[in-house]
């Protein structure tokens, strides 16, 4: 099953545009799991399994496993929720970006080495540094359009022949670089009025919305703006609000309330 | 020391401007390397020590290690360049581009858990994503610009304000965010015009310059179009071109004649 279709089939069966964000932080953990060695696993499993049936994906961020020395956790994390909670995708938040040949490095890193079902792609490079992810039909490629940072604006929003870079980006997206049927596009909650712009241009395509939560993103804007003709088509993304929504033994309970509770706010809009 | 002084000091003892990039490949190790469990290692550590003196830095390409699940090899070869080749600065080339919170900690991976002294960096985040590198007065912030790909055009050279999107990055680096005067850029050595469109608008700022060798870039118009005022401000990678020179049990010793090679021809042009 391709990356769109398994992301459609999640959305459906647990009725949810709700991604959940595996950005672990040990000093964030609850006290009990502080100085464990596979604290990092642990944290993530128990949201993980908390959490698996209200969402239609998850997206451990590369950097905060890989300042911890902990790849192997994250490869057994992504492995753990395959087995547990087959039907539920992963994506992996990588940002890669490079050029042709070192780019299949990073492709063989992300589906083969971790198993993930889509990454997160950076567009400077152009075509052929995206072409060795593209072409793996079964795997979702998703590119960085307008991201939800402050900083966004210094590139992103430059105009190149009347009107801003990352629009520019989601028509070579949707027009360009989606032979397969596998890209999807990042567009931060922080800019619902960008979001809508880029839905225009895109049609159905699912596009990955981070900041919801801790970010301050707004979610009626982002799912009014965002929703495709079905509804659906969006992953709204939530990391700190969820992952440290309590700091006591019971953090995995408390990570599954604030889980429902974006989840329904999220299908208020739908 | 910054790293741009380091760049310099090492540039001048070793009369080099030629880095090495380090990009692992273990189909194209020697027979004697292969299977090995540490071959990566050995392979890079026999690299470095034939050529450490020739060179005036090297560069690991981050996704080669990954790919081989090789983070152990990564943090043993960088350690064994500073222990056994004291003052030949290190480029931990992995691109990295998020958002300022994640951005923390890539560049924790960067600087502390493999202890390089540079990193590449893409710009399309933002000057917010760039700030946790920026921040580092002591290590060097390689901001990609112009790259050496073909897909390079479909962002890079988009017009904005009347002049090519790399333009634009150049000058924000060089106005905007080296304050702390750790800043370089990289500009693919196939586009040697470009390089010198580059140079007239950042003053003695270094360039990385990938390109040259396998990639078909052009030693002289490199170093005529890319020097600064001093002659130097280049750091011109070679990666395939070294590593694979030999296929023997010597390859070592025809990485370093291949070096030899380069650093003349780099040197004929200064």
């Amino acid at each position: 099953m391709s990356f769109v279709s398994a992301i459609d089939t999640a959305t459906r069966r647990n009725a949810s545009l709700l991604c959940v964000g595996l950005d672990p932080e040990p000093a964030k953990f609850p006290a009990h799991l502080r100085g464990r060695t596979d604290a990092v696993f642990e944290f993530c499993r128990a949201i993980v399994d908390a959490t698996a049936d209200r969402v239609c994906c998850f997206k451990p961020q590369f950097a905060h496993f890989a300042a911890q020395r902990a790849e192997g956790a994250l490869e057994r994390l992504i492995a753990h929720i395959h087995e547990q909670h087959a039907g539920v995708p992963v994506i992996l938040d990588a940002k890669r970006g490079d050029i042709g040949s070192t780019a299949q490095h990073y492709a063989a890193e992300a589906f083969e080495r971790y198993g993930a079902d889509a990454v997160t792609v950076n567009p400077y490079l152009g075509r052929d540094s995206v072409q060795p992810f593209l072409d793996r039909a079964d795997k979702g490629v998703i590119v960085l359009c307008r991201t939800s940072n402050p900083g966004a604006r210094d590139l992103q929003d430059l105009g190149v022949g009347g009107r801003p870079l990352y629009q520019h980006v989601a028509q070579l997206v949707a027009r360009d670089w989606n032979a397969n049927g596998n890209c999807a596009l990042v567009v931060g909650a922080t800019y619902p009025e960008e979001l809508r712009e880029v839905r225009a241009l895109v049609g159905d395509m699912p596009i990955l919305v981070p900041g919801v939560g801790a970010q301050g993103g707004d979610v009626e804007a982002v799912v009014r703006n965002g929703k495709n003709a079905q509804g659906a088509g969006l992953i709204i993304s939530s990391s700190r609000a969820i992952l440290y929504a309590g700091s006591g033994e019971d953090f995995a309970a408390a990570a599954r309330r604030e889980a429902q509770k974006l989840r329904e706010a999220i299908d208020r809009w739908r």
